[in-house]
């Protein structure tokens, strides 16, 4: 259910206040609620058993392609936690396949891109006239919508244009991002083409998702705070910005979420995002406070306190809440995915937690 | 040349004002200098080739047992690169032997401790009346000392209990704490207990380092970043105060150090530590002033800019330099350690950048 790019407050008032998915898409677009919304990052994943089962028959890539498979992992996370909104199973590279660029994950490794992208001439070999293949995540799409209508959010998603350009020149995961940092110094303008033709890969791409019901579109920015704030806002925030605003153009609120960005918020704030989602790191507060409350706020509990015991939990999911002082446009998450071994249980606690918290001052 | 615990600000005022020793102790307690004082984090390390040459025939731990071999390749980096403070080589795991606990360096892999530390017994295992086993990073800083004399600032260093701690548990490096974090919150007690023999140790080891000549010791804390505000402050701010108070009765500054602080640096602040080394994510200005100015502070160049080219390193050398306004208590580094690979010529060109610098309104 788009929201008509032209009218959509008006669009939005008209969402059910009760229902899951109009309190999410209400909280995106910081209109009251009747109470926090809830979702977690990497909700269907390697700590949940039933993914498991799902992943000893198929490997991650062949769970993306097959929509039947992906929605169905994406719906049993969503249904088991009941939650506020399901974000579809896809991975944050999916579009270099179509781009020319085929990766594979080897065990224990995550991704690997055979070929990385090191030069002009790499760059210029990338195609962007084949989003197209990309549609089995559309096609899965739809059917997690037509299996909730509109009993919950649904979010579609993308890699933002710095992440995955620094997974293309590194070649898979990276603690330093020293090749993509070389990169974009000494190779300003094949940095700008390389990011242009991810903005358009992109933009098609989000475009599939929305038009095949996406509520809301989240833009990961994962390692954008590898950055510096000087080098993110010379290098990274004008493509991130037209990105942000070709997604919202198709009449969606956008979620952009990165990492250790502390520093960076105020220029993540620049490009137009209705959400920005926190990592754990800083205080709920003093982040929206940093942001002069200009958007919604996603997050921010660290995802290893779910190891924790469930009074230290709650302690934490009340603090944040109470952080967010019931001001419209808070959207309680995680920091970052939660990861293996969470005990499914302390998850389920946290949804329990934000549910039943009743602010002091009521 | 420790200064005496009771007049430290008197003996400050009495060193040189241009030697380099002199002025990179001046500006740790924000007194006035000639020029900001420069050197940078790991600057013996392996993008050297004086340094590979040495690691030829000696491993890392074998160059950290060996006074005069690690000795000679802390005043080589510092020579070669006429910095105006010389950081002991050594390493941050170097006391887990001595507490019972022994650990290697895999190759490509860091470092692994074979037995971490999981249980309170684990951890009432641990020795603490073992320190004078370190006594071998003295005796090589009293060679350094006896080298440089009063040219170099001759800094001593040490692991914070935290940073520590986390290698101890996880057994290694480690990107999500998971069992850290675990571990604190599980088993609060035994973390206490763990962190303040961590504390007993280090204070040792750093009073071995300080009679050995050191002029500074800085405890770095470089994963203290990992933790919300929330956790920090609860499990591992008041151990930290403790020890850097234990240190600078001493009778020296002590510079705190971690990477992705930006959120922290006020909680860091309340160590008392004399300087607070910055990442390169928050911009200098912005982090001095979220600390009132109430330290001095240290940094804060990308390590990766480094893989620039010289224009646009010198531009961001500026950058912080016209940042910190001439402002006694400033100390030139880069945000985190060189990495392998930088070229050292760059690194050679930063000092002249800083060296060069003229302030805008002079």
């Amino acid at each position: 259910m788009p929201l008509n790019p032209e009218n959509g407050a008006l669009a939005a008032d008209a969402l059910s206040l009760s229902a899951h998915g109009g309190r999410f898409v209400r909280a995106c677009l910081r209109r009251p609620v009747d109470r926090t919304p809830v979702w977690f990052l990497r909700q269907a994943g390697r700590y949940m058993p039933e993914y498991m089962a799902v992943r000893k028959h198929h490997s991650l890539l062949d769970i993306c392609k097959r929509p039947e498979i992906a929605a169905e992992v994406t719906i049993t996370a969503a249904e088991k936690l009941d939650v506020d909104a399901a974000i579809i199973f896809a991975d944050l590279l999916l579009p270099f396949e179509c781009m020319g660029l085929p990766f594979e994950f080897q065990a224990g490794e995550g991704p690997v891109v055979h070929h990385p992208v090191r030069t002009l001439e790499d760059v210029e070999r990338l195609r962007t006239d084949k989003a197209s293949e990309l549609i089995y995540v559309a096609q899965a799409i739809e059917k997690v919508v037509a299996h909730f209508k509109d009993r919950l959010g649904i979010i579609g998603f993308c890699g933002a244009p710095y992440t995955l350009a620094s997974y293309m020149i590194e070649g898979g995961g990276t603690r330093q991002y020293i090749e993509t940092k070389k990169f974009m110094y000494r190779q300003p303008d094949a940095w700008k083409q390389l990011l242009d033709k991810l903005v358009t890969v992109l933009t098609a791409y989000a475009r599939q998702q929305v038009e095949a019901g996406a509520d809301v579109i989240q833009i990961f920015d994962s390692w954008a705070g590898s950055l510096s704030v000087e080098d993110y806002r010379e290098f990274v925030l004008p493509v991130t910005r037209q990105l942000v605003r070709e997604v919202q153009a198709l009449g969606v609120p956008v979620i952009y979420f990165g990492v250790d960005t502390a520093s960076l918020l105020p220029s993540m704030r620049e490009t137009g995002a209705d959400v920005l989602g926190l990592d754990w790191r800083t205080p709920l507060a003093e982040a929206w406070h940093r942001l002069d409350y200009g958007c919604a706020v996603q997050g921010n509990l660290d995802p290893i306190t779910l190891f924790a015991e469930p009074d230290l939990i709650r302690n934490r999911v009340e603090n944040i809440l109470a952080q967010a002082a019931n001001r419209p446009g808070h959207i309680f998450n995680l920091g970052h995915g939660i990861v293996p071994g969470t005990p499914v249980e302390h998850v389920q606690a946290v949804v329990k937690f934000v549910r039943e918290y009743k602010p002091a001052t009521l």
